[in-house]
């Protein structure tokens, strides 16, 4: 760590000049939800860890390897969170939005997020996910709804090698018989399995297949697929489902084996993929699905849910790879340079008042020479640069010269907000 | 907590209905902050808890009474940003922002901080801080730049009822002489004080002008001010701040006993006020100041700083109190009713055509009756309703009402983006 005090492994900075790049997702995100009509719901950092342990479920990675938990000053035991959806539906729950007239509640959040992982690019330790929660619904069209949303949110930023993958993973009768056909496969040979999966096949067997340390076993390629042990209620459900996706002309693979990390889901599951160039191998954007009975397991009365939640990080990553430019920072509009202390206390009286009418404009802070300021006018992209000093407070009157032109223009004091105001609708 | 998980004390939900305050307010910030040219940065939730220690100082009651720190999984220890300027600063070192040709690097934030205090309106143990930094100048200007961009946000939203409270800490010297007066004030009868007190007057003893405990002890009135031990440069460096307000035409008061309780603050200190009526007493919105030396505390070069933080709830509540309404959540412009299968297929993708050309639309998701669906349609403020079915669907057409004027249009299915779009420029 050396003497000075670095970020904590695992997290970084947004620095300034990459800002711009977040602050345009959001406006984005903000924008395309209000059009779909998702509403903002904000929760805390911190949550009771149970609430994590009940949600998220148990078995899982997350809540078993990766959550940050430790005790506050009052002895209890919080966790920040590590996913956005269990603290959506608590907030459902405990503040009866279940009694709200209109349903589904259609939710979205943005923040951070946190798992204790081995850092690499694009999985850190405190990332910041986009998601949307519909709560409220069993209606198929729900499901193409959201799948819509997430694809709309990449493709309106700009990205085009996007691959939609959909599985179903049924309901809890074709949950059953599926989980009672994995015991079935995998409990003769168990003992050639990790010691994690074999705690997977007692209470959750369909984890297996997640298994990074066994992904080469044999066992792995013929174990039996949920696919063939939905019922007829679930595969109409996904039928409906890929109709509506059909409708929208949104394109998408099925994949079996897709299962989702978290013990939650049912129904559709979907993840959002990127193959550009770049990633090496295939990566997962977002991924997202169907959890009908979480509301009830927190608490609640009967409310089907469907969400997703997406990486932001992996979103620039992705515009990265496929050479997309975001966020081109707002320049300046106009930089004052005073020459002595009488003309610095006007310029800076100016500056207000552009300011006050909405332009945007700076000055120099640390007493540099005229040669100087006029190279940081330059690299803050001015449009416009006045120079102020004797001359000018004597005739109470600037020379207002355009950058790009070159062009010089004499203004009273009282009129340079006017004159460039009238110049930016003039351009616009 | 009963049976079903809450949030954590302290903590609390912005839910849909309120959301849009908040996002209106972080507008409002991104734009003003590109006015006055401040970049945003975004430092993590948590920092190496000695980041605190060093930065907020060791003997203030955040650092000593009032952090959320833990371990993690590697045996960090880590702590829970309780304020935004030592992780901005560990950046700006960490960085090397010194570095960047353009000095004083304007800087601001948005985000949670996280302080273990007995809750109550306007303090919560997670709350959210809007900030400034402007590091690398000593310029009095700069100091005017910093507390008029924060006056101008609270005026921005519609507040009137502010006060601007001003005070000079002075330099080291003036600081110095006033502390060996402190100590020599206090010393004879510090065992009237408690303990804090007692630690205090050894470490810093301008804190136990911040005592709440000892708050009435007669010594505290007569306690040396600070204002009759600058030196020279340091009143100086203060009527220059005080000129520029002037300049700016921003009226405040000056408060010799204004302390701040940070221990990095030097020179200037300020704080914003609010008297409305309905918060009792007087309240404090916004509080900074200056703080050259803490960059080098932290391991950079010599680089001054001055910034300033204001909790967003307060904003809110002071909002509240001068009745000022933010935040108008914005309306649905379409929904559509489909009255059978076929039709709400058709509808389905109806929503998606006008959703991409930037109109919000919705539909029904949880098979309500046409009479239902019309009172959904008028609680989210619908501004246009369509109704499919069979006649539709055999005709190709759809009704168009207008919900304010009842007014009735017939357009094709492939039209209905386009005349919407058409009536939406004619409004504006």
């Amino acid at each position: 760590m050396g003497n000075n005090i670095q970020a904590p492994r695992g997290t970084y900075d947004v620095l300034p000049d990459q800002s711009a790049k977040w602050q345009e997702i959001e406006a984005k995100i903000i924008e395309l939800c209000n059009l779909y009509q998702y509403k903002e719901i904000r929760t805390p950092i911190f949550e009771h860890t149970e609430l994590f342990q009940r949600g998220v479920g148990d078995t899982t990675d997350i809540v078993t390897k990766e959550m940050y938990t430790f005790q506050d000053r009052g002895d209890r035991s919080l966790t920040l969170r590590p996913e956005g959806t269990a603290s959506v539906v608590r907030s459902f729950v405990e503040n009866k939005l279940f009694g709200l007239p209109d349903q589904p509640v259609k939710l979205f959040y943005t923040g951070p997020m946190f798992r204790y992982e081995r850092p690499q690019a694009g999985r850190m330790r405190q990332f910041v996910q986009f998601g949307v929660e519909a709560i409220g619904s069993k209606d198929p069209a729900i499901d193409a709804e959201v799948i819509s949303l997430a694809m709309e949110l990449y493709r309106s930023v700009g990205l085009k090698r996007l691959r939609l993958v959909l599985n179903s993973l049924g309901d809890t009768e074709s949950r059953i018989a599926h989980r009672e056909a994995l015991v079935k496969h995998f409990e003769p040979r168990i003992n050639e399995f990790c010691s994690d999966c074999k705690t997977r096949l007692e209470k959750n067997p369909l984890r297996i297949l997640d298994c990074k340390v066994d992904r080469d076993h044999p066992l792995m390629a013929t174990a039996p697929s949920l696919a063939d042990y939905l019922n007829e209620e679930s595969q109409a459900y996904f039928d409906q489902v890929k109709m509506y996706l059909d409708e929208l002309g949104i394109e998408y693979v099925i994949d079996p084996n897709l299962v989702r990390g978290l013990d939650y889901y049912n129904h559709t599951a979907f993840e959002i993929m990127s193959d550009a160039e770049g990633f090496g191998a295939i990566t997962t954007l977002c991924g997202g699905g169907r959890y009908n009975g979480l509301v009830e397991d927190l608490g609640g009365p009967e409310s089907p849910g469907i969400g997703f939640a997406m990486s932001i990080e992996r979103l620039l990553l992705a515009l990265e790879m496929e050479k997309v430019e975001i966020g081109q920072s707002q320049n300046l509009e106009v930089y004052v340079i005073a020459m002595d202390d009488a003309s610095k206390k006007k310029a800076f009286g100016i500056i207000k008042e552009l300011r006050s009418n909405g332009i945007s404009a700076d000055m120099d802070y640390t007493g540099r020479k005229l040669k100087a300021q006029m190279k940081s006018a330059d690299r803050k992209g001015a449009a416009y640069v006045i120079v102020m000093g004797e001359t000018e407070m004597a005739s109470g009157q600037v020379a207002l010269k355009e950058m790009a032109t070159g062009e010089q223009q004499t203004v009273a004091f009282a009129d340079i907000a006017g004159t460039i105001t009238k110049k930016k609708s003039l351009e616009e």
